[in-house]
């Protein structure tokens, strides 16, 4: 597959694969056959109750990428060609990834489920609905939103007001036009009228729970803790006032069993949780991350988009909770990607421009920065495509020498796990080395100063503003006694900072902190910066016009 | 199980049986394993492009019941058990059931599944979002809503009229508050504001197209013609127009084919699709039936609430799709429901009240009179309850006898087949006699004739008063041409007339159409009667706050 004079689609070379039973590859995961629950032939839940105890656990490759570009990074790609290289080597490894949301599906990326030869399957299915765990979600999440509304028109005992539900409802949708919405109109009998809105799931309170939780009780007392609005004494009211954390926890219980499945090559992959990391946590579930590393000696997950986000996320939130260190981050990066961070427009990086690679590689060492900031050590995945030029390559690679930073280059989407064999090596090399590893700031610290904290030394920013509104959430944060929780921003991924069009490495600019909405159940502060929204929006064209099915009713148009 | 000192509940029963694998349960029925798609050990779904091929299609017989009231008629248990009976008695049987929905599983009713002794299971999963199946068809009917919005959002090239937008968004959830809201607030950037609504999802048009179709092809063709609101200019706008029928096509390709289950003794039941019988058709898909037809010598099937509902559509709508006929009909009664209908109010329907049953067997009279207007012969099945007397049971039986019509006592919720035996035999020598079925109306004849002929042979009224929006929707659905579309009438359950509040068996009533709903798709016109809402709200103690998981992770307070 070294020739690709006409490359094929990505559901093309998934279709075209020859997968294994998945109980042969929960077999070979050391998964006995009582703890699989199969879903059709090549997807399972696993029974965690029933997995052998084991007091070993695998360490923790955390793959990252550079701020992403339309030229696109690959991230996914090269996660799942690292495990096959790994596996290719002998070591037993296991990928944990979230599962993706059907808002982007059909709207601008089709699907996530990596690229070309490194691709976990069946690909088609687990872009559509998945397992229903989002689903699941979706429906405990709107479940919340009926029982407070009905809860409202039936004598609001509790005495809530209408004005200050914080809870909103959510569907797995771009649907810009349910962002800013009333309910309840047309009379006395059809509800108490009031301002609402949609979120997308995967930026719901419960998907976060969801993906932090360690236990079917632990997801029960988070689901409980969560605060659905005020009263008209402006006190909190949680789920557990209400008294359904039962019935959200009994709607969850299937989802909450991790998925597995396989890459192209045979390696097992469990795909559980999904969080975006721009407007969520970012990470795939501890349940799913747990398991991985219970299972397997290396475990290769993903964080969303760049080190900013997914990953400052994992480290600070999802490591801190789940008491474990990532043992290597590897970086990916393109240089398309890096082209486009030193200026050169989408339509111009199929020509060489050696240039422009030096003017964009300053994203990449901001996040290599980073990486570093948290104690632990980077190694670059040159992430290859076919436009790239020896000069182009050898200048990154120099650069990363230079550095003192491992570098590989990788070419998974074309030749699979036989692509990341470099990477796979320098990663075996890396996990071995001791690390420091420590969120970068402690709880205990005050709000701003864990904000400002991540704003200048994650971000490289000055500081921060607080509007007004941000200004009285904290107050009433401060008041309750939760600024002892960790912070999770909600920021443009296209950027360091609050401004989608600053690539590179911008410099000098403050943050600015719009709203901060405290989410007790997953146990962190929510801060919103720039224009960055909780549901997205359809393109002009979105890729669900390309969707279809064929004669024989298979898939087409998934990318 | 004679005894019932301390009656389990339906949970209990469930949890305690045992059940085979359902690859076992499959084999038996004659589906090979290349055709099972496994959703855990005792879920499938069902490749039915893999089934062998036949030429001979088993008998159908539907099971309705007097109209339904607070005291539980038990149609769902009655057709469980009948089907165990019959395979006691050595037929091949399969059960066609709906899916049920979570709207009143979290507010009224619990769950849906059979009862006692009589159930398929897993209750608990059939129960929740059992195989994701209205999942997919929520996320399929929003898919369409965010990409009419997008679209209008985006220029609107089609000149969709926002304010002639007739395509609601929808929630698997009983929700009053979504009933009327308005969408796209909060400035430009915010998508196009107008009015909108959400439907619960079981009376949505795609629930209704995907009972319909009988191939994936003819399930693209019906969501292509769906209409989706009219121009500036009031010409019709379709799903076709948007060009999206492929892509929701592939969100319900997997949920397209029907699952498997099995009751508790063993018997095979496919369980598919579920519009509610008040506010939309009412009946399992066609799908699963034929798929059942295909397989077993006798399908027992269920439309939902009365004969003036489910099993009106079902003979009207469905039957003459499928161009199957039903060749019996189980009419299912209780004393107390009897007594209900005779004026008993809940609370005292312990006592013995042989007046009661008297007064209120005139609701059965008409059931049974409906049921014989399509050219079928009913049979009664009297679903024993503990605290019958035999003078009622005795009254009802003889009853049945002057008036010439087969009836059985059950009691499968306790016995479970065995308590059916006498029903199974009955049932066996009906559908042995010849039969007249016919739909009972042309769908040439005008759309006020189809609606007056069901008013007055099926609910036993006078005729039908048309409000003002009717008629004019009238004069719009004749001049576009689909006044040649059956009727689909969405109706209160609890009496014949469009009065919730008229029991027993009401005359001299006349029916009043608020509103007709054109569906292409689905190939009917949804006419609204009286205060029929197609989102229903929750009560004031949902089922939901009983709701739990236990210290097992097991499913509590399911009824």
């Amino acid at each position: 597959m070294t020739e690709k004079a006409k490359p094929l689609t990505d559901l093309a070379i998934a279709n075209a694969a020859v997968m294994k039973p998945i109980l042969e590859i929960a077999e070979n995961a050391g998964i006995p056959e009582e703890a699989v629950e199969q879903y059709g032939r090549y997807k399972a839940k696993i029974d965690v109750n029933k997995l052998p105890v084991t007091q070993s656990f695998g360490k923790v490759v955390l793959v990252t990428a550079t701020s992403p570009t339309p030229a696109g990074e690959g991230k996914s790609t090269v996660t799942v060609g690292l495990a096959d290289a790994l596996s290719r080597l002998g070591e037993k490894s296991m990928i944990a990834l979230r599962e993706p949301s059907l808002g982007p599906v059909m709207g601008m990326k089709g699907g996530a489920a990596g690229g070309g030869y490194a691709q976990v399957l069946p690909m088609e299915e687990i872009n559509l609905h998945f397992n229903g765990d989002i689903h699941a979600i979706t429906t405990a999440n709107n479940a919340l939103s009926a029982l407070i509304d009905n809860h409202i028109h039936q004598g609001n005992t509790l005495g809530i007001d209408p004005r200050r539900i914080t809870w909103k409802r959510a569907l797995d949708m771009n649907d810009r036009a349910l962002r800013h919405i009333t309910i309840g109109l047309g009379g006395p009998t059809q509800g108490v009228p009031r301002e609402d809105g949609f979120d997308i799931t995967v930026a719901s309170e419960i998907m976060a729970v969801f993906c932090l939780a360690t236990s079917l009780p632990d997801l029960k007392e988070r689901l409980s803790q969560m605060v659905i609005g005020y009263t008209y004494q402006k006190e909190a009211v949680t789920v557990r006032d209400l008294g359904v954390e039962g019935a959200l926890t009994l709607l969850l219980k299937e989802a909450f069993k991790p998925n597995l499945v396989q890459t192209i090559e045979g390696t097992p992959a469990l795909i559980h949780g999904g969080p975006f990391a721009n407007i969520a946590h970012g990470c795939n579930s501890l349940m799913a991350t747990n398991t991985a590393r219970q299972l397997a000696d290396i475990v290769v997950t993903e964080a969303g988009f760049g080190s900013d986000l997914g990953a400052e996320k994992f480290m600070d939130i999802k490591a801190r909770k789940g008491g474990f260190a990532p043992d290597a981050v590897v970086v990916v990066t393109t240089i398309r990607a890096l082209k486009m961070h030193g200026g050169v427009a989408k339509s111009d990086l199929g020509a060489e421009n050696v240039q422009a690679v030096m003017d964009g590689i300053v994203n990449l060492e901001k996040h290599l920065e980073t990486v570093r900031a948290f104690g632990v050590q980077p190694v670059v995945a040159l992430n290859r495509f076919i436009t790239d030029s020896s000069a182009e390559l050898d200048y990154v690679l120099k650069w990363c020498k230079d550095k003192g930073v491992r570098a590989a280059l990788t070419d998974v989407w074309g030749l699979g796990g036989e692509g990341g064999l470099d990477l796979a090596k320098q990663v075996l090399e890396l996990i071995d080395e001791p690390n420091d590893f420590a969120p970068l700031y402690n709880v205990e610290q005050s709000v701003v100063e864990k904000i400002t904290t991540i704003v200048q030394k994650v971000y490289g920013g000055k500081g921060i503003v607080l509007t007004d509104k941000a200004r009285k959430d904290l107050i009433q944060i401060e008041q309750n006694g939760w600024d002892i929780l960790p912070v999770c921003m909600a920021k443009t991924q296209y950027s360091f900072s609050d401004d989608p069009k600053k690539l590179g490495r911008p410099e000098d600019f403050t943050i600015t902190i719009r709203e901060i909405i405290p989410k007790l159940g997953a146990g962190f502060l929510v801060c919103l910066t720039g224009d960055i929204m909780t549901m997205p929006g359809l393109p002009k064209t979105p890729a669900a016009l390309n969707m279809d099915i064929d004669e024989k009713g298979n898939a087409v148009g998934l990318m």
